[in-house]
């Protein structure tokens, strides 16, 4: 399972406890606090953002969804890089709007100039940026998404779902662009069962999104025990940092096999480019159980696959059947 | 809280203690099965309807939301009659289409002759029609609906988040009529806390809402959940009647309260109409730690209040308040 950027990691027994004697005390039969108030409150503590600047969706999808519903307009364009998260354009799609995909540079980075010419197109209200892109990897150049911001009339929409192996932020600009969200998941650091977003931003953006936000989306499970994932952030730290130290171990030991070419990362993955056909490798992979992405149709990522960073003994394992397949 | 339409009943400890036994041994770090498959067979098996005719929302909510998003059309209209459930208004408006609607007659049931002749409108996509209606309370004609079902190029939804307390569905028209939708919901029966709504429809119109759908719209925690419900829902069947017999109670006690006039129910809630200003009743009623639901706006409902049926304790309660509040 090194193909959906989860973490490896179960969550540290402490937290399940904790989360186990929640549910014992819940009241399954009343509906969800419509409001989160409790969950935001922990969002807005530990964030220092106030609450009324969080909306909490049922995942980032949801929330990529609300956004595209309440700033869409008829006819209207979404603008993003790619190759990038997949859901910015089937959101788009599904939702009448018209994705505009600017390719991104050799180098993996938005290609400013063409970016900026698209920015002005007639019908572009929103603009998506994966923050590190899903899944090349690496953070943007800070000095293009500014400009972004800066330039544009749109809402510039971060998404950071990946911030706790990079460490990068926009949160610090919130004040600044009031045309800026950054969206955060519990995903990627141990609760993808859960579902849970968080989008940051300013309190006229959240208020519009309340709009079209369902009331009771997220569900008192969710409530509950995201909170007390939060409260006990402390014990995740240890899980982060390995899967920060597992990446530049995979990144040093893959450069070293023949015809496997891996990228920098600021994420939980890993994209690397083969000689070989990337279906290939792919398939010898799944016969060593071993599940990785393999990209097709994107002229940038032909040949390229991306692989989950897993506990030690998976990564080791990926390393040795990689290894196997690139020497026959 | 008798204001919400829930349960007043905490889940069985049976229930709840296999609940906490699957939450002991999921793997929160892991996405949902986006298909739901395990929780969707329960369904099918509980239901005798086909897997590929079921679509799982996060609460009917959701299901509403994508129904509108699937079949509205730009400057699309969606039909019901009014007074129904607010969401049916509240998300076409916030998906950019155009509520029409048709008030009840004095009987509460549809007004067929104005609803067909709106059924022709142009841009009319979508019907909405709560079985048992909320909040009336009954079940509107049988042979109306079949009339809108046979006329109707519309997809005609019939929302029947009730039917434990009605036994009235129109499942077994699934097969003649290709348009038709059924809704359900665990939220009316003791888990509104866990946001589960279930579509039943042709395999066709299932595969278009699938489109719309957000891959992991229903997290591990309520599929584990709403199966462990469903497969136990014997041990229900006790709450359920206990509500349906002491809905018999209320009606016939609130009748012999001077100037309350209850209506007849098929569902967990009664409507009745005050000869004193509602806002007051409600006020009053509040004052003694009781909630219930008023009505303010819609000239059919002038002086309405709805309460939900609640435990037999607390039945009594509200009906020694009202009592009390009424005479003097």
């Amino acid at each position: 399972m090194l193909d959906a950027n989860e973490s490896p990691f179960p969550i540290p027994s402490k937290i399940k406890g904790l989360i186990i004697d929640e549910v014992s005390s819940l009241s399954f039969n009343r509906y969800p606090d419509p409001l989160a108030k409790k969950l935001r409150k922990t969002i807005a503590s530990k964030s220092n953002i106030p609450e009324e600047c969080i909306l909490l969706g049922n995942g980032s999808d949801e929330l990529i969804s609300y956004i595209i519903s309440a700033f869409g307009k008829p006819g209207g364009k979404v603008l993003f890089p790619i190759p990038t998260f997949a859901m910015y354009r089937i959101i788009s799609i599904s939702q009448g709007q018209k994705p505009i995909e600017v390719p991104l540079t050799e180098e993996f980075d938005i290609n400013i100039k063409v970016f900026k010419g698209r920015l002005k197109d007639k019908g572009v209200n929103i603009v998506f940026i994966s923050y590190p892109n899903n899944p090349t990897g690496k953070c943007f150049s800070r000095d293009h998404i500014l400009t972004i911001l800066k330039d544009s009339g749109s809402i510039v929409v971060i998404d950071e779902a990946y911030f706790d192996f990079s460490n990068k932020t926009f949160l610090g600009y919130l004040k600044k662009f009031k045309n800026l969200i950054v969206l955060r998941t519990l995903s990627k650091i141990g609760m993808s069962g859960l579902r849970v977003g968080i989008a940051f931003s300013d309190k006229e953006i959240i208020s519009t999104l309340e709009k079209v936000r369902l009331p009771y989306n997220i569900n008192s499970f969710s409530q509950a025990a995201a909170k007390i994932f939060l409260e006990n952030f402390h014990l995740l730290r240890k899980q982060i940092n390995t899967t920060i130290k597992e990446r530049a171990f995979l990144i040093s030991e893959m450069g070293k096999i023949k015809d496997i070419f891996p990228y920098p990362s600021d994420a939980n993955f890993i994209l690397f480019k083969a000689q070989l056909d990337n279906t290939k490798i792919y398939k010898k992979l799944i016969n060593e159980d071993i599940a990785v992405r393999y990209f097709t149709g994107d002229s940038l990522l032909k040949n390229f696959l991306r692989v989950t960073i897993g506990t030690p003994d998976e990564n080791r394992k990926f390393l040795k059947a990689l290894k196997k397949i690139t020497i026959k």
